[in-house]
């Protein structure tokens, strides 16, 4: 039973999401915080059902449906991407509002496109082999790259990410690489740079895929201080001037660089992507 | 200017698809992804166009909807997720068929939940510094805990995944630290493990967070071929050997394990996260 518990009462101003996909769910789930997160006077409480994909899994569905209904005098939301309208159309039975992200758009879709799609489940989430192994490639890369553990074979990264130790270099290198199949490698600025006053002498060579992370030297001093508490390198007055001499070296450097205060690493890599894409002037074909 | 670059002619059953949001675009991408794989026969080509969030970015998306069209000789599709109303009117002066899955879905949660959503752009993607936090934590911890490099801390590990060798033990791990801010500790499976035919005795007290994930000989074959060409560690007879001494040694163990033969490291995640939850019987609180 692939099922998340509920048994709290549900306070007043509560609601229950009910989040059902035949698939991994996760795209219903990132849709939905962004739908919810529009509504903050309320609290969802959220119930999970992926790979909801046989008539047994959808009667689990809806005895908690009901239940929910039941609990907490009102009807549940369900947010699903159902692709076999078979197992949708059982589902709909129970009392709920569904928001069904397939059914919204693939009618649209088919008569634009004068097609009748497939409505085959799971072909979204990279099943393709060699969508795979890039992935998995560009992972390794990252994890052979991070840290500035190693020169070789910077000429294969997509991008070389360089910045303060605790910038955000290692979290964005590996959500490229797992995301979008980037290889991203990524170099620390230490003490030793800012004394030389210019970056690495093995990164001169790929200053065009050179990008820099940068951070409000506040921010970069709370997560150091979680790191190394009261040390010279978490202090305020330490970030402040390792901050400013890197920011002095990338622009001296001519690189672009972004601020990840305040952004999320999904922001960042987006913008990375951006900005990769533009250098290359690439074309992109197929479906990914 | 965020965008890509297209120059290569359109063929017959191709479509540009222009993907738009005032955020990173990430969700329009993953859903249009869903939506577009239902259409085998239709190659598509994807136009980005993240934090397209002023009139002059709408003026910039307006032009290369019109070339689009222009060039092709057919309407493209947008798939957009757009906050801001203003915004998003402007794009739709456009000749496109818009796919826009906020305002699908905004009204009717607007009368069910009978509040009037913020419009905000950007509150989904864990720019909650608490979240962010714990996701960079739990990818310190995977990395701190990848390939059992270290048996320390392994009671604050999540979870706790063996396998043999080239199992999609460290994707997964970090995947789950990125995307669910799960702590993830992964342990190779390897021959001394096999000789002794139990796991690891450091492993045995934590039995409850131990998974196991296990893969079809021959594609480890294919893996393990790529890294080591024609060694006796990739040999298939060596795989079948060892993924079957593997599989053995857990099911003695009684741990769960999951097959990763054509399974995304998402699917992998969810399944992982589903079985975590239930174990623990753990309740959800929270926009999260």
């Amino acid at each position: 039973m692939i099922e998340n518990i509920i048994d709290a009462p549900l306070k007043k101003n509560n609601r229950t999401i009910i989040f059902i996909s035949d698939g991994t769910g996760i795209t219903a789930e990132t849709l939905g915080n962004g739908l919810l997160s529009q509504f903050r006077d309320i609290n969802f409480r959220y119930v999970r059902f992926p790979f909801t994909d046989s008539p047994e899994k959808v009667e689990v569905c809806l005895k908690r449906i009901d239940e929910v209904g039941r609990q907490e005098g009102v009807r549940p939301l369900v947010i699903m991407t159902m692709m076999n309208m078979q197992i949708s159309a059982l589902l709909r039975q129970a009392d709920a509002l569904f928001l069904d992200l397939f059914e919204a758009f693939i009618a649209p879709l088919e008569q634009e496109l004068g097609q009748r799609s497939t409505h085959s489940v799971g072909l979204s989430h990279g099943q393709d082999n060699r969508e795979y192994a890039k992935r998995i490639a560009a992972m390794n890369f990252a994890l052979a790259h991070d840290d500035g553990v190693s020169d070789m074979d910077l000429k294969n990264a997509d991008v070389i990410l360089v910045g303060v130790s605790r910038s955000g270099k290692t979290p964005t290198s590996l959500y490229l690489s797992l995301q979008f199949g980037l290889k991203a490698a990524n170099y620390p600025l230490i003490p030793e740079d800012f004394d030389r006053g210019h970056l690495p002498d093995t990164l001169m060579p790929f200053s065009d895929k050179l990008f820099g992370l940068t951070i409000a030297p506040e921010q970069l001093h709370r997560i150091r201080e979680e790191r190394r508490p009261n040390s010279n390198y978490a202090s305020l007055s330490n970030c402040r001037r390792e901050v400013a001499a890197a920011e002095s070296m990338m622009r001296r450097a001519g690189i672009a660089w972004l601020d990840m205060t305040s952004r999320s690493i999904e922001e960042i890599a987006v913008h990375l992507v951006q900005a990769i894409n533009k250098k290359h002037e690439s074309v992109e074909y197929g479906r990914n």
